[in-house]
């Protein structure tokens, strides 16, 4: 039917990242609506109430471009983490000003009592995105993973989200990496996320000699064949394979999707990790994993925090 | 009510090991009654025909000797990894002339087909036993681990148990620990088997100067201060840790419960475990996972193939 009085669910999605906080309405197709999109800049250099003033204004402006024809269903946050699910607080790596902060409520203090609010790490929130409408469609064992300024994750195992007592499962980025022993910011020790970040990539071919700073530069000397770049690149797609590998090894997956910046350093980044993993000969089960690219690139994060209201019966 | 004709449900539990297979019958209480269980020797000298022999023995007589008063309500088989869960199918490494084998039917042909039969790793068994009656209960985020001639384990999450597609999730043993380049049989680098086991642990120590060959010398060795046997203990405990550190950054568990002969080499293995997890320092979600040993020990594989009929609900 054609009824003008027909609503269209929309959830308005939140993403808290490193570098910036967006929102944007998003329908239940996963479309986001671009006129309906802001972003404001975050950042370790922030206090805690230009932090909370960045978020109130891209949810105030987002909130304000509902078209008349929507219907505003639910509110889904995606954060950096780690995060306390249960309490909806965040403590971003990235943000130290902001430990156990009540982002949750924070949020829903712009909406209504009865929209519901749901908060999840951001990892998770771009493996539903892409378990929703991307590169791990039909698939009921999926790893979802960025790698970017550092490397990060979410489970979807027997169709269901996986997210732990505390809401922290899906931090690939500190399962370990045999024959490494790069420390890592957490305590650990070669984390997968201090060898195959775009940083940690890029610094590791400085102390080989690479005169480069950014993971673009490392991209364009990948392809122009440098020496050093090329094992960078190795190096650290190596080291994805092996944590794939690992992951496989205790969760059974069947689809890895990866995104984030320095996923893009090279196609071959992929090969790398693909070779890691065809190494365990024995395993069939481990050598069955696909890794591919994410879908959705920008769109994940906030189509993933939509899916938290659209597709909350994946969740758990 | 004492009515003569209410009878006991029991499962016959069924558990195909590395060098046994074992049979009893097992009540509702998580009780293996001692009169009904039965052992026959495995391992990688046997012919296929005399492993089905094996598993045909301890069958048959764990079924006759089902009481007046007991009623078989299922069968429940967990055995050596990697299975096709689907299928049905054992490919135990340590058996080579079993890969793909009809386990599950074969053993279903022991009793009526509307007793379901229901087979999975035994990693997995354990782990639904510790949750069931061990030192797991009441937790919903589990990982059970066996630490004996290999490394095994078994994981329930959200209060359900996780297979994954093929079966094989729980293959902690080949989660890698950084810093460490054992080579695995897998193929893997630094997995934790090929580091932690018993006799990889004895086979280190050995190359360090230590003249015993077993984990029981190894165990006495330690507990008279030898600094080999001191430094091999520290060692393995502490790739047990990272590799627990490691699932827990994965998956957010609450507790690890491990059993398995190696697991007695010394109290201290779980404090190098400990140390290890406690160095995470910037992630409280790993840090808060409580390792401790298991609580049935050598009932666990039995009462966990019980488990897969009579705590069917946990399973998925």
């Amino acid at each position: 039917m054609t009824d003008s009085t027909v609503l269209v669910p929309l959830a308005l999605a939140v993403d808290l990242g490193g570098t910036k906080v967006e929102a944007a309405l998003v329908t239940d197709a996963g479309v986001v609506l671009p006129a309906t999109r802001f972003r404001s800049p975050t950042g370790p250099g922030r206090t805690s109430e230009e932090l909370q003033a960045a978020v109130d204004e891209v949810v105030t402006s987002a909130l304000a471009a509902l078209p008349a024809d929507g219907l505003l269903v639910g509110v889904g946050v995606g954060s950096a983490g780690p995060v306390d699910e249960q309490h909806g607080l965040v403590s971003p790596l990235n943000m130290p000003v902001w430990r156990g902060y009540p982002l949750r409520d924070r949020v829903a203090a712009h909406v209504s009592a009865d929209v519901p609010v749901t908060l999840r790490m951001d990892g998770l929130a771009i493996t539903l995105a892409e378990h929703w409408v991307g590169a791990a469609q039909g698939h009921d064992h999926v790893m979802g993973m960025i790698v970017s300024t550092g490397v990060g994750g979410g489970l979807i195992l027997h169709g269901r989200t996986v997210s732990g007592p505390t809401g922290n499962a899906g931090h690939v980025g500190h399962v370990e990496c045999g024959g490494f022993d790069d420390p890592c910011a957490c305590g650990g020790t070669g984390c997968l996320e201090a060898v195959a970040s775009g940083p940690k990539t890029v610094a590791w071919a400085q102390r080989q000699g690479f005169t480069g700073t950014t993971g673009e530069e490392l991209a364009a000397a990948y392809a122009a064949g440098d020496e050093v770049a090329v094992a960078a690149v190795k190096r650290s797609g190596r080291a994805l394979g092996q944590a794939i590998a690992a992951a496989t090894s205790l969760v059974d997956l069947e689809v890895v999707a990866i995104g984030g910046g320095f996923s893009h350093v090279s196609p071959d980044l992929f090969e790398y990790a693909r070779q890691a993993v065809a190494e365990r000969v024995e395993f069939g089960f481990v050598t069955k994993v696909r890794i591919v690219p994410t879908g959705l690139s920008q769109d994940g994060p906030l189509i993933g925090a939509a899916a938290l209201v659209h597709r909350a019966d994946v969740l758990r």
